[in-house]
């Protein structure tokens, strides 16, 4: 682990917003590796994918200014947080490295489509940064960051000296679990799941209905896959590598080759 | 071109809005293949992603209902609507086809990644139910839509001929062209790409800054690469096929070996 003076510049970002405990957790695992800029969102952004604020004005506005450290919070949603940081901050110079989280809760599986942690560490990789996004599979506000700390670490290492090729960014998924019964850390890939159930329907003192989202995860691929969700049901920590390029070049190639226009 | 006696179920959604002129061409260009459900949101969410509404109830409300066409609003985002659908209009039997649209703006190249159109349409593929985007290269809110109907008549035909895989749905994206001058239509990847200057900062009566999104979009394809944008910009109507599961496989088995933990 080298120290700050290696003048290495950090972003960090999340979705659960600047107070979180999951992302001062996060900015102090970081400090070591360099100087830290934290741009957050002011309030809770859970489930924001990579949705950006059009049609209405953001703030940015600075928290905190010390050696090695600013913190500034951000009025839009986590991939917002990152243009403001690359046009208002990193103008001149990027950061070498974006961290988002560490999330209260899995983005395993489906989670990713909808995780706005994991929108930052897109909205990063899109600018050209290499890009990770942690996560810890517990909603718990007050949530025990300690092995993910630590393990979080030793991934990093391992990113800083071997990074995703450009255009891939990586999702970690840390079990709730204690340090001891942590089984390892697998790289595998994306599972298949959905939610279900997904509103609680109640109605107001009016008389409208009106809808929660609520929902309970349905996993749809089978207990001996090695998928994200899984491999952290079993105890141990996931990273998939996730691609902005979506294409599915397979079904482009038969497609391409089945439909005819005349 | 079947008529709506085959009992098939369509449900339309959108980002620019339930009232837009994008949704009533789509709409009108459905109806012939079966019984619409439209389920949109009540104001514009461009740029929503595939983002959801947690923390805040939503409504639905009925706007209309005639034979073979039923009109929804919905106050969440385009990937919400389509939640709201399945889980309240479609709880016993889903939709046959999940159609978004017509776009008002070009979700080809990276905004595919922030498009609420192309969010919805994930969602639908999530669910398990083919699903299709349909963009127009243009902003206007009076946009012509004569040759997308034209042209998306054609596509569905094929696309209930031959739809995609599971677990891939398709972006379709048309230029804002006469009949006349449109090439063809051509299966392509998603461009790369990426916006820059992206705020204009605006100082309120009160003193304080404030920054609106904005922003060019900067091609980072070669201009003879036959990415979605460059064909778009060429005349020629794109398809990209995109998958929901992102994992770079490639990265997967790579870094797996790379990435040694003691």
């Amino acid at each position: 682990m080298e120290n700050r003076r290696n003048g290495r510049k950090i972003l960090i970002t999340n979705d659960d917003g600047v107070k979180s405990k999951g992302i001062s957790a996060l900015t102090e695992m970081m400090r070591p590796y360099g100087d830290i800029t934290v741009v957050a969102p002011f309030e809770a952004m859970s489930g924001m994918s990579a949705a950006l604020t059009i049609g209405k004005p953001l703030r940015l506005t600075e928290l905190k200014t010390e050696e090695g450290l600013r913190i500034f919070a951000c009025s839009g949603t986590p991939a917002d947080c990152v243009k403001m940081a690359m046009n208002q901050l990193f103008a001149d110079s990027p950061p070498d490295l974006l961290v988002s989280g560490i999330n209260h809760g899995s983005n395993a599986s489906i989670a990713s489509l909808y995780s706005g942690t994991l929108g930052a560490a897109a909205e990063g990789t899109v600018y050209g940064i290499p890009s990770i996004g942690f996560s810890l599979t517990s909603h718990d506000r007050n949530a025990d960051f300690t092995a993910a700390v630590h393990f979080g670490k030793l991934i990093i290492d391992k990113f800083l000296e071997n990074p995703p090729k450009a255009d891939t960014y990586l999702n970690v998924n840390f079990p709730a679990s204690d340090m001891t019964e942590i089984k390892g850390i697998r790289f595998c890939h994306q599972g298949r799941g959905q939610w279900i159930k997904e509103f609680e329907e109640r109605v107001d003192p009016y008389g409208f209905n009106y809808y929660w989202m609520t929902g309970e995860f349905f996993n749809l691929e089978p207990a001996n896959d090695d998928s994200d969700h899984n491999l952290v049901e079993k105890n141990y920590i996931s990273i998939v590598p996730h691609k902005i390029d979506t294409t599915d070049y397979d079904e482009l190639s038969r497609l391409g080759k089945m439909w005819k226009f005349s």
